[in-house]
């Protein structure tokens, strides 16, 4: 009995539970040394595999062997971490083989990693690491607990005498609490950039930015009223502007946009990546806006909007910016190229964030 | 231009990226509070879905209505956390609009949470929180760094006085490091606990188990030579075996057998669920072993082999348990209802844990 149990699970791998289901344990996906990748996926009976990744301009075709094992190798692609998923029959899914899932609430794609031949800024190098923590907070704007991820940097010690600065990092509309993490590397690029003196050591607040069916406008409440409590009561940080930051990819580009410039008192920086700003919190925030430029440039240290220019958003974005400095904001774009996809928030991650806190 | 894009994202949720595959926004799955369920999943060309999930005998077909969803709602479900997926014309997938995935290395399924009308151990409730931090180690077994997930009591402090003993606490075959927190929900049962009285205040460290294609028998080495000394240096914790636990499930729970009684210096609590013990490492350890039974009674204050009688491995199981005891070793079998399933993880989680450090 053992023996034949032994057996069957060498046939199928060490996995074990809803076995019957199991495919056999192939390898997808597989990076080669020169950056090609090979993608593989199990299935006797599809008819028809593609492969749709953010590397690809269009889905090409996998091709399947006698064993029903789908395959392609795609050539060398640029070093970056990449969204992709299969097309099986037309069912789009993640690859049942990779473990690594694009954090998101809407769509379920795997992400694959290409590293450089050099370490890339955002690879998980031999450097002092810092720490996420998974936290739950009460949000009285809500009425409900909320997660919160909380990075803290190498050498961090809650009861010290240092003191550090916070970045409130949000992520995009239909992402998560740990798209940032997961996808966007926020803590790899914050560990090397501090290992390289070029980023000052923060504490990096990732919240969960979506309060459906709740409005929007009750994120701004809820990152005011309550994260920032919770951290402030929670962690040795500085509480003045000055040491207080917000950016956001997207959605949480738009909520970076509402929720530092309609508080400067309460951060002096503010970086934007790629807003999705068509909403109804931005329009009461921004149509017939009047600031008090003189003092909001005071009060800013560094106001960024990031934009690639195959961004669908580059419009709109583009008016946006012309919108904020037509009212003498110094607002500073940083136009890249790209569109508008992860691979960019981390280039707009490392792009700003060492121009924080300085 | 803006109200054509803002119309856009109204009409297919605030979602961005990757919005030309998007389906419609739809809620699955819905909790109904009298237990039922609503599974939903969008298609207008898929001819058969069927639901799978470990709270069904058997897989149910879900209807299509004129708008291309399936949707399916199940009799009151006994309250607990499932994984489930869809099957799209034979194509097994997670749940799309679910943020909630089964952390796998080998298949993606989704889970729901069916809340009971009391809390139960593993809910969140409001009760202080202990956190998890993602943390990294250097692994000079097996020549890289390693993730592992360390759980630390409400109340903890890194700097203080107390001093916490250390569950090892190690997922099954294909699992990985996040499965005990994602799918077993080790921390709110621990925070539950703790609140209640009934468990000690611990530091709980879940590892990654598997080494492939790495022998098994690393893991061990990299538990004992590697974690260990990384969370001794790291965390104020307890050095001695009384305070020193190892658990685990499946091929974690055979992992825990060949760490804990190989190892009966370091660890005087040694629970495992479920044992998957047809390898190669637990021949070797344990075929014609002959332990000092009477030292190993007076090195383990605990140790505990749960299973469910519908568990496929629960002869192996029972037969392991009558081989300890032919040694002459204080086992307590501890045989419960069900299956080798995620439910039953929690279950064991919560019988031995009030047990521990004691």
């Amino acid at each position: 009995m053992k023996k034949v149990i032994y057996l069957l699970f060498v046939l199928l791998g060490s996995s074990l539970a809803g076995m019957a289901q199991r495919p056999p344990v192939i390898s997808s996906p597989d990076v080669h040394p020169d950056h090609r990748v090979t993608f593989r996926y199990f299935s006797r009976n599809a008819k028809k595999v593609t492969l749709n990744g953010e590397f690809l301009a269009a889905p090409v075709a996998m091709t399947r062997d006698t064993a029903g094992i789908w395959s392609v190798t795609v050539p060398a692609v640029k070093p970056d971490v990449y969204p992709y998923s299969f097309s099986v029959d037309s069912v789009q899914i993640a690859d049942p083989n990779n473990t690594y899932i694009f954090a998101n609430e809407r769509f379920k794609r795997s992400i694959v990693d290409v590293p450089g031949d050099q370490p890339l800024i955002h690879s998980l190098q031999k450097v002092p690491h810092g720490k996420i923590s998974y936290r739950y907070y009460p949000s009285a704007t809500l009425g409900r607990t909320r997660n919160v991820l909380i990075y803290t940097p190498p050498g961090f010690d809650p009861n010290g005498k240092t003191k550090y600065p916070v970045l409130y990092l949000i992520h995009g509309g239909s992402d998560t609490e740990e798209t940032w993490t997961k996808v966007g590397r926020a803590h790899w690029i914050a560990d090397n950039l501090i290992a390289q003196g070029k980023a000052k050591p923060m504490v990096i607040v990732m919240p969960y930015g979506n309060v459906r069916p709740s409005p929007m406008a009750d994120f701004t409440k809820d990152l005011v009223n309550d994260i920032i409590p919770f951290v402030e009561a929670n962690y040795p940080v500085h509480k003045d502007s000055k040491n207080r930051a917000v950016a956001g990819f997207s959605v949480g580009g738009g909520q970076t946009l509402n929720i530092g410039l309609t508080n400067p008192d309460k951060f002096a920086y503010v970086c934007s990546y790629a807003p999705y700003t068509a909403t109804e919190e931005f329009a009461k925030n921004f149509t017939n806006w009047s600031p008090n430029a003189e003092q909001m440039n005071k009060q800013l240290k560094l106001f960024t909007i990031s934009v690639g220019t195959d961004d669908f958003l580059y419009e709109p974005v583009k008016q946006n910016i012309a919108m904020f400095q037509s009212k003498k904001l110094n607002l500073t774009p940083i136009i890249v190229p790209g569109g508008h996809t992860w691979m960019n928030c981390k280039l707009y991650l490392a792009q700003t964030l060492p121009q924080l806190f300085k």
